[in-house]
């Protein structure tokens, strides 16, 4: 067993920052890493020590595998945390960090390799009987056969990059028809978009449901899972609503995924903290996805509901200490959400909208937690995920989370940018969510831009004039106020309407 | 049943924001009031609605019920929230907020009367077999009777107030020949300081831990215990830093407590939420102290662990709901503390040092909860108490809440004022803390002003070269800065060194 002393984050933003949180709460110093876009970042100011890795392109910075392995060397750090993004996921270079004498502080290289590759994930779990969506075995190479599965299957049928992941190099194919032009571009998009055009076919379950399990694995073969996070609301095919516990899952069903989970870590020798992503039809069968050997952006809630900090389990599991952690002490306390808040226009088909962030005042107080890398003033650059910050709200129950969650995104004030939270506080208050009977295609079936206007929410657009009076004159209420509308409640129709 | 529609909170700063995000969760439209002094505060931009009652002093503005009153009728609030403090447990208020046909978020004006006098509390309490300090049953009228009760007891004794609390009126005697003097000066500091003169004496107990348990009861007689807080880290006998749970108390001698607290609640016919006071000595025999009837400053750690959010518990108690939760179902979840951020110079005698925020920034991220109502630029008013914010950090363990507190310490950025801060930091680090083996004669043991000066911390005093020289060019860091050192974890020595 080794003791960490100086540990690297390779990464940026609120996930390096995160990390090195509980780093330093473990009394281990902290190097950052970062590009010229990044100089300024609150990760850099935070670490101990901070090198500049290269230009802002990532491929010229945070992937250079080479420069920051030497900037280990240089600077005498013993362990590197890859956060998620970048080289986490990247087995060469948790090779490379290893042949270096590092510790990598995530699984070993060859589970990454496994797990990186969905047919090889398949192939590894294969003897667990763990469900699985019907499909191909391997990839597709002859065109026909591959016709003749997909129709044993039965449409509709997805096609999917071996390689891929958020949503790139997927279709859906509804009809045999349709089958050969779905397939010629399944093809080309993973071509172009990983390199490799391998892709296989699988049922299209209808109503799915996005849940993911928790894991957690030491280097001595003990795995234990942490619950599940629910992750089905999401834009672009990509998360930006989650929760913790599901409101679906019945405690069998918990049960019974849990240990499928535990298997699935189990069939590549995993440690460290992993995910497995399960699929959930409306009937709650589930069926094994694939697993992603890393920090998960969504770990928050899994934190908040069990009081375990994975952050500093995934740096013990890399010191090689046994877990001290058993399944059975494991308990769910109380309901989280995240919510991504992203630099986007939910009115814009959530495109991009990079700036400065003018005023930026995180919400306060009980039940709330706020992961983000900013500060008012600062820009989000451009080269990056435009992510601002994870908002977390905890309660006793889902309901109770959902109102912090509503009263936070009030209290958020951010201007100088368009962002998701108009478009999440939507989510919270739609009756589908609120049910709890929702499915990845909420976005699609429900949101429209039309509804974040404020006209279809009549009683906020009745006090805008009230507002507009108190913010041109800008001044602090005064005692010939006798009614002062609250700034925080409005804040979202502010940044609309008098940015 | 009431659904309380409008809630007033006759209050200021934190605790007015902290309840009112609570009502605003609940769906509660809220009211501040605010003296002329708090115009720009942060709780008065947070209500719905605010009203000016009077000029800075408070017996001007927050202690007049009449003015708080008539503002309820005129903007047709239909219950009031008093926080901590000014007329949280005045039983003429809560009278009159009753006769006004309003709702009391609090006790009935009969338990506030009760136990706003520690001998009637006492007397009331008799019944229930609440294991007490040896002491006189009433008000000492008889110097020489009182002498001889004294001499029974045995030396050391006290001298209290009967209306008193936070110290006043309280005189140690440690020998016979002390006696006359002691009465003398305890009752004079009693009537000039509450208008009574009446005292009281007991047994002194040395080594003496301030434990208090945490009681809900509602309108149907219904009572529950929400653990204990341990709160003995006091500086001028008020407390600075608080946890839960205790680091002492057994699961048996918890459960006790809780119990007493239970029937000294019931002895009052108490509904609310309220604090069972106890005193510990060295051998765990607890003895009870007092209770207060309202909500506690310290009462988020105890949010923290249960995961109850105890304002509403208030709120749905006032309304006429019976307790929906149940003794046997609450457990303890990880570890909480809470520290106490003055506007107050550690380094000279804990006097306050109001002034403007020069910087202010709050610590982020897993595990921290800030409640407090100021923001950057804002000035702290000298009219009342100069507490800035509390810190809330909770963990797995006492450990990890420990590492996180000093984590968040040195993440905090004030500027402008001393605070608190350094003196929290040296309790989390000192072996008496960190053992759990202290007193409430903490500060006084191990606590001089010089702990805080950086020549007695020689790793952080050799930094300060490095941080002057960033700090005067006032520059990020650039590509450069080989090494950087961290601005968070310096931050105050910065403060101290370069204002």
């Amino acid at each position: 067993m080794t003791k960490i002393q100086k540990l690297l984050v390779a990464n940026r933003g609120e996930i390096a920052l995160r990390i090195m949180r509980t780093a330093r709460e473990m009394g281990i110093r902290t190097v950052a890493i970062y590009s010229e876009a990044d100089r300024q970042s609150l990760h850099v100011r935070y670490a101990d020590e901070a090198v500049c890795v290269g230009p802002a392109p990532s491929s010229e910075s945070y992937l250079r595998a080479d420069v920051i392995i030497e900037a280990c060397q240089k600077l005498g750090v013993d362990a590197i945390h890859p956060g998620y993004g970048f080289l986490s996921e990247n087995a060469g270079f948790a090779s490379a960090v290893r042949r270096a004498g590092l510790i990598f502080v995530g699984p070993s290289p060859e589970s990454i390799e496994v797990m990186g590759s969905k047919l090889a994930a398949k192939a590894a779990v294969a003897a667990y009987h763990i469900p699985m969506v019907p499909g191909t075995p391997e990839a597709i190479t002859d065109r026909e056969a591959a016709k003749k599965t997909a129709a044993q299957i039965g449409y509709p049928i997805l096609i999917k990059a071996s390689a891929g992941g958020g949503g790139k190099g997927m279709r859906i194919v509804e009809r045999e028809e349709d089958f050969d032009e779905g397939m010629e571009r399944a093809v080309s998009e993973a071509t172009s978009a990983f390199g490799d055009g391998s892709v296989f076919i699988e049922k299209y379950v209808t109503s799915p449901r996005h849940v993911e399990i928790q894991v957690l694995g030491d280097q001595h073969g003990n795995i234990i899972h942490l619950f599940e996070r629910e992750c089905s609301i999401q834009r672009r095919h990509q998360k930006v609503v989650e929760e913790a516990p599901s409101s679906v899952l019945t405690p069998e069903i918990r049960a019974e995924m849990g240990r499928c989970a535990v298997e699935v870590a189990r069939a590549c020798g995993y440690y460290g903290a992993g995910t497995v992503e399960f699929i959930v039809d409306d009937q709650l069968n589930f069926y094994f996805l694939e697993m992603n050997t890393r920090l998960q952006v969504e770990h928050p809630v899994t934190e908040q509901i069990t009081g375990i900090d994975l952050v500093k389990q995934m740096i013990y599991i890399a010191e090689g200490k046994p877990l001290d952690i058993k399944q059975e002490d494991l308990k769910i306390n109380g309901h989280a959400i995240e919510i991504r808040v992203y630099a986007e226009d939910p009115a814009n088909n959530f495109l991009p909208d990079v700036g400065t962030l003018e005023t930026y005042v995180r919400p306060q107080g009980n039940g709330i937690r706020v992961d983000d890398g900013f500060e008012q003033g600062m820009s989000i650059p451009i080269y990056y995920d435009p992510m601002i910050a994870k908002l977390v709200t905890t309660g006793a129950t889902r309901e109770e989370a959902i109102e912090k969650m509503i009263r936070a995104i009030d209290e958020y004030r951010i201007t100088g940018v368009q962002t998701t939270l108009p478009f999440c506080r939507f989510v919270m208050e739609h009756h589908a969510f609120r049910s709890g009977q929702f499915d990845t295609h909420f976005v699609n079936h429900y949101f429209t831009p039309d509804q974040l206007k404020p006209e279809n929410n009549p009683e906020e657009s009745q006090l805008a004039g009230v507002l507009a009076a108190w913010l041109f004159e800008n001044r602090p209420p005064t005692a010939q106020d006798k009614t002062v509308v609250a700034e925080g409640s409005q804040s979202r129709w502010k940044e609309r309407r008098f940015r």
